[in-house]
Formats: C-alpha cells, sequence, structure tokens
C-alpha cells in the first residue's frame, strides 16, 4: 500500500466532507437553530484534518488495484466517524455508538434507525442525515474523480472500489469523464424528483429528504410514518417509479439519454430480469395480501408496488406495516432483500446481474451433465464472460452468505426472536434499512446492544463497498508498504 | 439417456427393496401384528415389478454420466413410492402423502415426520420405517453394486450420482470392491452400536431402530421423546459418539482399519475442520445455556454434545427441547443444519469439505486483490484441487441455496411463521429432521399442507442425492434416447 498517496485523497475527501455539510449549516441558521454551532465545529474539525493530509508531497503515481482499495475503504471509515459530529456536537444522538451506526445507515444508503423520534430533530440535523445518504448514494469518491484534478494516474481501481456490481466500466475512455456524467445523470433525475414531489404538495424540506433518500435508494424519511405519513396516492406512485428507476444501471441513462441507443438498453439481460422479478413479485404479493388488510386489487396493488420497489431497490420506505402481511408475502420482501437491483445502480443487496449470471452458471452445469463434451461459454447480452469474473461472482456469493451468517451469530447474542436478529442483519448487509419483527417498518434499531450496533454498522460498509474493501483491512499483507 | 440399462437396473433396485422388507415382514410375524399381511402383499408387488423390470434385455453396455444420474434418480423416486406400502396397506399411514413424506424421510435419512404419536404404531411399521434409514444412508445402489453382478460397466457412474461429496471416488481399483468395503464397515460399525446400547440396557427391538436411525444419520426414534426418553448418560454418551463417527468420510475408516494409515487420517482436513465446529459449536453452546433450563456446567456440556453432534450429523435425535434454547444456540443449529458433516459420510447438508473449499477459494480471492500477479492454486490435502471442481463446488453451493429459496416461499403459502416455514425447509433439505417453531423437536410436520409435504418430500431426496440426479429430471434433453 502506498501510505502517502493514500492519505493524501482521504485528506481530499474528508475536505469534501466539510464541504457537504455547509448545506445543512444553511439550513440551521434559516430555521435559527443551535445546531448551526456543531455545524460550523464539525466543518471546521473536519476541513482542517483534511487540509492537513492534503498536504502530504507525493509524487503522481499508479493507483494499483490494492491503494484503490485502500484509499476507498479507508475513506469510507473516515467519513463515516467524522461524520458523526454533527449529531455529537448537536446534542441529538448522544451516545457515538448510535451516532456511528445512523452515519453508516447514511453512507451505505441503508437507512435503518437508532431514532425513535425523527420527528423531534432539528431540521438541520434531519438534512445532515438524509444529505449523508445522497453523497453515499453515487460515492463520495466518484465525486472526488469528477470534480477535482486527478491525485494520482489509473484513477479507475478508485472507482471500481467503489462502484458496485461485478465489473464496474468506464463509460467514455477518461475516467474522470465517466464520473461527471454519472452524477450530471444523478443530480438531474434528482432535480426532476423533487420538482414532481413539490409539485404533490410536499413541502420543499420534506421535497429534498425524500428525493436524496429515494435517489440514493437509502430511506431516512423526515417522518416518523416514512412516506406513509402523506397518505397521498400520487406521491406513492412518483416514489414508487423513481425507486424503481435509481435501481437501475446508470450506463443504461448514459445509453439512453446521450448516445440515444434504445436498442442496448431494451436488450440489456440485467434490466429485463430486474424489471421481471419487479412485476412477478408486485402480482404475487398483491395476490397475497388481497382481502386482508387490502379490500381492493387496486389497493394491494398499490402498497404491494410501493413495498416491492423500495425493498428491491434497498431504499426501505414504507407505506405499511408489513410486518403484518402473510408469511409468504414477507418471504418475497426477504428475498428481494437479498437480490437488490442493478449493479451500478444507487442500490445495495447482491444485485441483479450477478444472480443471473449464477442463474446461468447452473444451466450450464446441468448441460455439462447431459453432454459432458460440449463447450458452453456463458454469455451476458450477447458477450461472452470470462472465467475468472464468473468465478469471483460465485465466490462473492458465499462470502456474502458467510458474512451474513457471521453477523447474525454475533447479532444473536442479544438474545432477540430469530426472525428479529435474521433480518436486522439482512436489513444492513443489504442495505435496505427496516427488516421484520422488532426491527420491521415500525420498530427501529435502538434496542440493540453496543456490540450489535457497531456489527451492523460495519454490515453497512461492508455492504455498499461489496465486501472486498473492507474485509481487506483484516489482512495484514494488505497494510505493507509499497514502493511508490 | 440409455432407457433399457436405466429400467433394468431399476428392476434390480426393487428387488432388493423387497427383499429388504423381509426382516419387518419376520418383525409382524413375530409380534402377531396383523401388518405382516401388508409386508407380504408388499414385498410380493414390489418383487414381480422388479423381477419384470429385470427381464429387460440389454447388452453390457459404458454407463456415461447421465446414465449414472437417471438409474440413481430415478431409482430413488420409484423405492421412494413403493416404500409406502407398508404404511398404507397396513393402515398405518392411511393418506398418501403423508406415507410419501415418511418414505422420503426415512430414505433420505432426514427424519422429519409427520406422526404424532410414534408409539402407537405397529413394531413391524416402525421397523421398516427405520429400515429405510439404514439403506438410504449408505445408498440403495451402492448395495446393487456391492452384491450383484454388474449390470453394465462403469457402475462407477452411479456411484458418484448416489455418494454424497464434491468427488467421490474408489478405494480400490474395482469398483464393485470399494461398495463392499464401504457395506462392511457400516455394518460392522452398526453391529458395534448395537452391542453398546444393549449393554446400556435398551432392549433389542429400540437398539436396533436407534442404531439404525444413528448409523444413517437419519434420526427416527421408537419413542416419542426421541433418545431423551431413555434418561440414560451412558446411552447419550454412546449415540453422541457415533453420530460424531457416522459424520465421517468413511474412506478414512478405510485407511484407518484396512491400511493401517494413520497420518493420512490426522492429518484429512476435512475431518480437522469437522472436529473443529462440533467442539467449537458445543463449547458455544454450552456456554449460552448453562443457567438457562441447566444448572451444571457438566449438564450443559452433556445436552450440548448431543445436540451438536445430532445436528450436524443430520441425524436430529434429541435429548431436549432446543426450541427453548436462546436464540443465539439455536442460530448455530441452524448454522450446523447446512454445514452437515463431512462428503463420503451418510450424513446429508453442504458438507464440510465444500466449506472448506470455499472459504480457501475466498483466501485466494483476497489474495488475488493484494497481489494481482501471484498464483495461488487451492490445495486440499496437500493435493490441487483442479478449478473444474472448485467452479462446481461454488455453483452447488448457490443452487442449494436457490432450492431452499424456492421451497421456502412455497411452503410459506401454508401461513406458518417464518421460522417454522424456513427451518421446515432448512431441516428437509439438510436431510436433518427437525427444525424450529412448530417443527422442533416436540413438534412434527404433519399440519402442513399436501403441497408443503410434497415440495418438502422432493427436498429431501435433492438433499440426500445433492441436487443435481433429482434437478436433471426436470430438463427434457436429459429424456432424450441415446445410442447403447
Amino acid at each position: 500500500m502506498k501510505h502517502k498517496v493514500v492519505f493524501k485523497s482521504i485528506g481530499t475527501v474528508l475536505c469534501i466532507e466539510a464541504a457537504s455539510m455547509l448545506p445543512s449549516l444553511i439550513v440551521a441558521l434559516i430555521n435559527h437553530e443551535k445546531a448551526a454551532i456543531a455545524f460550523a465545529l464539525s466543518i471546521g474539525i473536519i476541513a482542517a484534518i483534511g487540509a492537513a493530509l492534503m498536504r502530504i508531497k507525493t509524487p503522481i503515481s499508479r493507483i494499483f488495484t490494492r491503494d484503490g482499495f485502500a484509499i476507498v475503504s479507508l475513506s469510507w471509515i473516515l467519513v463515516t466517524l467524522f461524520g458523526t459530529l454533527p449529531f455529537l456536537l448537536s446534542g441529538s444522538i448522544p451516545s457515538f455508538i448510535d451516532a456511528l451506526f445512523e452515519t453508516a445507515s447514511g453512507f451505505s444508503t441503508t437507512g435503518s434507525s437508532i431514532l425513535t423520534d425523527v420527528e423531534a430533530l432539528p431540521k438541520s440535523v434531519l438534512f445532515w442525515r438524509s444529505s449523508t445518504h445522497w453523497l453515499g448514494g453515487m460515492g463520495i469518491l466518484v465525486l472526488m474523480i469528477a470534480i477535482l484534478p486527478s491525485v494520482s494516474a489509473s484513477t479507475i481501481n478508485i472507482m471500481i472500489a467503489e462502484s458496485p456490481g461485478p465489473s464496474p466500466g468506464k463509460l467514455v475512455p477518461k475516467i474522470r469523464e465517466t464520473a461527471k456524467i454519472l452524477y450530471i445523470i444523478y443530480i438531474a433525475m434528482t432535480a426532476v424528483l423533487v420538482v414532481l414531489l413539490l409539485l404533490g404538495g410536499m413541502p420543499l424540506f420534506d421535497a429534498l429528504i425524500h428525493a436524496f433518500g429515494t435517489a440514493s435508494t437509502g430511506g431516512f424519511s423526515s417522518r416518523n410514518a416514512s412516506v406513509g405519513a402523506y397518505y397521498s396516492v400520487y406521491i406513492d406512485v412518483v416514489i414508487t417509479v423513481f425507486l424503481f428507476l435509481f435501481g437501475v444501471n446508470f450506463t443504461l441513462y448514459y445509453y439512453l439519454f446521450l448516445k440515444r441507443d434504445f436498442k442496448s438498453v431494451l436488450r440489456d439481460e440485467e434490466l429485463r430480469f430486474y424489471f421481471g422479478v419487479v412485476v412477478g413479485a408486485i402480482v404475487l404479493i398483491a395476490l397475497n395480501i388481497k382481502g386482508t388488510v387490502y379490500q381492493t386489487i387496486g389497493e394491494a396493488i398499490r402498497y404491494a408496488s410501493f413495498q416491492v420497489t423500495s425493498i428491491i431497490s434497498t431504499a426501505g420506505f414504507a407505506t405499511a406495516d408489513f410486518n403484518l402481511w402473510p408469511s409468504f408475502s414477507k418471504i418475497i420482501l426477504v428475498l428481494l432483500m437479498l437480490t437488490g437491483s442493478c449493479a451500478g445502480s444507487t442500490a445495495g443487496g447482491i444485485k441483479c446481474v450477478r444472480i443471473v449470471l449464477l442463474l446461468k452458471i447452473i444451466r450450464r452445469e446441468i448441460t455439462r451433465l447431459i453432454h459432458p463434451n460440449a463447450v458452453q461459454p456463458v454469455k451476458l447480452n450477447g458477450r461472452r464472460v470470462d472465467e475468472e469474473t464468473l468465478s469471483g461472482v460465485m465466490a462473492f456469493f458465499f462470502f456474502w452468505m458467510l458474512i451474513i451468517a457471521v453477523s447474525v451469530l454475533i447479532v444473536s447474542l442479544d438474545g432477540k426472536d430469530l426472525v428479529t436478529s435474521t433480518t436486522a442483519v439482512l436489513a444492513t448487509v443489504n442495505n435496505v434499512g427496516p427488516g421484520l419483527g422488532a426491527v420491521g417498518p415500525t420498530g427501529n434499531f435502538a434496542d440493540f446492544s453496543a456490540l450489535s450496533k457497531t456489527v451492523m454498522s460495519l454490515c453497512m460498509l461492508i455492504g455498499r463497498l461489496e465486501v472486498y474493501p473492507i474485509m481487506l483491512l483484516c489482512f495484514p499483507s494488505f497494510w505493507k508498504r509499497s514502493s511508490i
């Protein structure tokens, strides 16, 4: 690992974090909230440390895979730690572990909360809480690449480490242009969503909060009853549609809007799978919940659609207490948590493309047994996928399950029931937010022990960065200094 | 598929099944039970059909992978269907679906039951129920290979399809000798166990039943309270030790007893992992349950040891209602269900060797990120494992999880709580027997719908035959006739 390059990059990231607190400071000032002092102080501390790190002198050099991972994992951990400052200094969340959990939940776009009454918080603090979602959604390092002159050559390895999916790539030859395009699409879609929410009668503050939560597929709300608090079919529909859209691989928007290549989009196998799963899940759940709390099929479809897109996009907003739904619907939701949406979106979970590849691998295994001598490459969108990627996807699946198993084991030490312990971990690793049982849409994570909260905070970061960046930190050989 | 060879082999298997009912008939005659008529009839029907199929004329020809799988999957399905006859004809289990579930549970060595009061059944029927365990444990086709002149050359492909593990092989060059050696070890160890149980004061009938359930790691008991009914530390210890032993790869016993090669046994990585997991789980559970129902650490260790070996060996006997244990202990038991014991044993589950390989694959993935150019073969017991086997193991893991997910989804339609629905499927796919919730050690599977019982019966066979033989039946190309 190239320590100097890594720490210099982290300095830049911290300065971006400090800058990202400015809007919250303005919200505090407008609303005459005492939290303004907390924000001013936080900005000062973080900017000072960031600036100091940025002054490290280092020649421009290649960033290898390992360095990319180091920059990303350490940046995310430090950004999370410093992101607790506004919560702690304003006294909104006095406990460090709780603030850590809430900040990790924010940046990782999970949306799980230890707060029992969000409406009691100062508006500026709520604004910061949701800002972390928006920054974490597309990625704070992708932002760094987009806006700043390169700290080093080959920043692609930073982007690969931060972006979700088995093989994140460039849209255009220049990595900086790619990052810019991604952020432009992200900002444009968020802006459209804000306008649509305003048109639905949502106050500006609420519209921003829910747009941040939707765009990042995070799911923090400014209301205790989440999106359900607005009782508006229009708002439900708008958010349902945008949750689906933000679960789509952003590369496809590039093809659609900038290259006008509709064919590639329509033929994309991951998008088709994602769409199929969403429609299938909505139909099954609607049929299952009709006649329970919901009398008409229209009502059943409305709540099923919202919850399905909210869970598969791993946002975790709620308009219904799905804890009360029948087992069949709950199992579908749990499976959607694991699936997640598309790679290259802001969503969490295993990602549809990986599931598609895994299914194709199984089909190949079976064909091999029937025709042992047939050569059968696995193809995606007409192109052959190399064996190393396939092997990586399969290993990833096991690693994901292993992390869930170990985390559930630790969290179960709290003695909570099996459904609560298991879905709490599923909801955090997959960056969903609410689970079932005591961590269902009307519950929260306040009641867990400090150990469980720490483990789940780690789970959220592991999930957002897709396992390897965080897990690498546990290996001593990863830390070894390498030549510049 | 070579239809003639396949059906001729199935005929042989059915004749073996008919023969295996003779001891139950004798038990019925000794005890003057009416069920004797049911057994006589069943033997007649099955033997007649088996003999008819055996008369099919076919030249001796190569059995390819596909044919091996066809023989195994169709044999198991037919043996299960015909195995219901004694239950149905004796009136002990009047419903066909229930009889199917119980027979599939028997042959697959699962031990899940739809019976609410086993003690009410005729002894001969209980004997048949446990005989299916013993036959299914080492495998009815392995028995066929061991005792009969070959129906065809290359019977290795039958053995591969029936034996658990990623790469079952021959002990000695001749496959028939290998099958014989395996059965001799199996019979010898079962006999020793029967003697030890008799010495502990267990009646002969009970000793046979529990020896069958232990040797096959099936778990059917002749008592409603399972092994707990004997309140004997001696019996608990004997069964605990033998459950562990029957979870060991039988190849190691060959090395130990016949080759006196202690080094290979002690260095076997799967055995070390298995032993480590068992000891670790016992310690953790004992510490967790001490002070709950169990006052002394000795008592806690006794019940923890029994339950850990019973679950990881996928027998599923119970001496305690672990449904009442704390969440942490229950999560450990659920994870042990999935792990299972060693490949090449009579146990179910994913098998330790696969978990060992998966962990090694993950370590390699991480090393690759740190040193992208390093070549790192995965080794097991000092020997390099080829990439195809590794890929197969990873695909198997996903397939296993997928089957569990789909089955849980279907079973959840019954509307039972999530813990019951999920662990019912886990207990059947992994051939364990009891789960948690309503299917815990004091519960049973009687209450599920016919659909769920059918799905779980399939799950048990899928689990016993390790997925592919049964899943292949769903592919039309598998059924295509091939030249002889």
